[in-house]
């Protein structure tokens, strides 16, 4: 998706590409075939840039150093990459900062486990430091018993479980040169571990809260030195006691450290799309308007079904709907795949909620009129 | 630029490129260098291809023939494009139409234009049918003598000097099942004969004359059977006696048979762009909602100038004006080309001339600061 801001920014992209046929390929003029883990193919594709930036964050390090080593510009950078990868490190460095997060622990052992979950309360959620990926490498676990097939003795994350009201994300951009750009807090709808729909901005979000969220979303920007654009999840969560009824706060569930699914709707949403602010910031060029362009806009994931191609199916809605905006990511698709979205904007929220849902079901199959 | 939608509609385009480093090239992932006057290089080239479009109307009719013989979809089909390429055969079948023309003639001889001459008034326009763009091919002669040295003898259209007001424009697409949509009608701003700036919508036209320039582009959109996009350019012209004073119409100009420089602003300012829409009329893709996204929305051409490159000074004023649109297009600088344009949309018109018009000088080196 940053091919279509690079076009007006007069940027030639090169993706590494995990095959002649990988999605991104189809849609740039240059996409050698090599392993992000091979530090000589990562090299190689480094040669002829300028800039190297990811689009995940399960680049190796020591793949990582050979690219810095290498006197290639590299953002965002390892150093701050490395709170992307690793849950754990990532949970240290923000309660050091003071941001709002879940009770934790790292656990070694059963023992560890058992006595987190005695004093947090049973379910806890259990992560892989590394390598999750909407909800992979993440488990609810009733009792310390239930985590005895998972590594343990890697040294894993435990979470409470936290009593959340909904899910909020914020993104943020930040080039080399220091300057930030937030877009409004969003609220993100999961659906099986999957987001399935974000609102833009968060419904009904106190702006003291609102206020809070960005101010930490730049404050992790700039003290693990980001470059680009970031993702900050967050739980909505009830604060105080009783006679503070509805009163909310919130914890930081994830960082990711690249656009990101709930930023999707800024590509016809915000006056700056999260994929151009990306290139602006790991460019070090000045960024661009956060700012909504609607009052709402809704993004609702393409989730892979029924059929084995959407163009058939995107054709109807394209006739349904004039004004939404569809997004195809041209990869094959399989069931439960994010294999594109959809975008609408506009006054009334329950109605471009509908219009989003009724498509992403269509081009699912879920429903069939 | 139409590479951008592509990415989103999942379409894999290709271009037939003059040289390996021409703009188109540098953002599509294929682009094979060929002449579009060669049968073979087009063919092979098509061959490839699931529909065949233009960005220019200079394709010789002995290719777009053999094009068609070959069996590929070509869009627009050559019996319209004809329209878009021969002024002559323009202002004949407009004229049966019924659609305002100005008052025009084919001449053969100096006879014929003087006698146009004398009955129309001095000065008049004088075309070649062919081969014309911004300004090229066209001059304004005050007798039958300033034609001299151009080939009379071939068939030349002659026209009144048409007393404008105003030059506008209305883009138009249609798919080939005959499905149509019309952007808002503009102002084109010429300066030296070449377009620098666009106002949509046109200000202060009367809605019943923007409601008679669509008509004319969806008549001419269906009876020449168009397909893709299609910009008619118009002048807008006092008509009646002095009792009218302030009532105006219109005469059609010229045809573009591509989207076109008039509507480069859909690409910020329109629900759907000009380049989506072009994409999806010639895939017979239902079309997608022309509507304005902004009040106004500004579009100003930047030309070749001091610089021999854009990006310096792009980086100024992405720091100046972080809501402005820039689109680059890669293309090498010369004085007076157009090299990119912005878009800036709102609801202040003077405030968007203004940061278009100081964009616009800043990046050719008219102004400094």
């Amino acid at each position: 998706m940053c091919a279509q801001p690079a076009v007006g920014l007069g940027i030639t992209l090169s993706v590494l590409a995990e095959s002649e046929s990988a999605a991104a390929a189809l849609v740039v003029p240059s996409a050698p075939v090599g392993e992000h883990t091979s530090i000589e193919d990562v090299l190689a594709f480094a040669e002829h840039c300028d800039v190297v930036t990811f689009d995940h964050e399960h680049v190796p390090a020591d793949v990582l150093a050979a690219l810095v080593d290498s006197g290639v510009s590299v953002h965002p950078r390892p150093d701050a990459l490395v709170y992307a990868q690793d849950k754990l490190a990532m949970r240290r460095r923000l309660t050091e900062l003071g941001v709002p997060c879940p009770a934790w622990a790292e656990v070694r052992d059963e023992g560890e486990l058992e006595a987190f979950g005695a004093e947090h309360g049973w379910p806890v959620v259990l992560k892989t430091p590394r390598g999750g990926y909407d909800g992979k490498g993440v488990r609810v676990i009733g009792s310390a018993a239930e985590a005895r097939d998972w590594p343990l003795a890697d040294g894993l994350l435990v979470e409470e479980a936290v009593p959340f009201s909904r899910e909020l994300a914020v993104l943020v951009a930040r080039s080399p040169m220091g300057q930030c750009a937030v877009w409004p807090v969003v609220e993100t709808v999961q659906t099986d571990g999957i987001c399935t729909e974000v609102l833009a901005p968060a419904p009904g979000l106190p702006d003291d809260l609102a206020a809070a969220a960005s101010q930490a979303a730049l404050t992790i920007a700039g003290a693990l030195d980001v470059t680009g654009v970031m993702a900050v999840e967050l739980f909505e969560v009830p604060v105080g006691d009783e006679s503070d009824s509805g009163t909310t706060g919130f914890v930081v569930n994830e960082l990711a450290m690249r656009p990101h699914n709930s930023g999707h709707w800024t590509i016809d949403g915000a006056v700056t799309s999260q994929f151009e602010q990306h290139l602006r910031a790991v460019l070090d060029l000045p960024l661009g308007d956060p700012r909504s362009r609607d009052r709402w806009t809704v993004m609702g994931n393409v989730l892979g079904g029924e059929y084995p191609e959407l163009y058939p199916t995107y054709r109807h809605l394209m006739a349904r709907d004039p004004a939404m905006k569809f997004h195809h990511y041209g990869k094959d698709v399989r069931p439960g795949r994010k294999i594109g979205h959809v975008n609408v904007g506009g006054d009334d929220l329950d109605d471009l909620r509908e219009r989003a849902r009724h498509a992403t079901q269509f081009l699912q199959g879920v429903i069939t009129e």
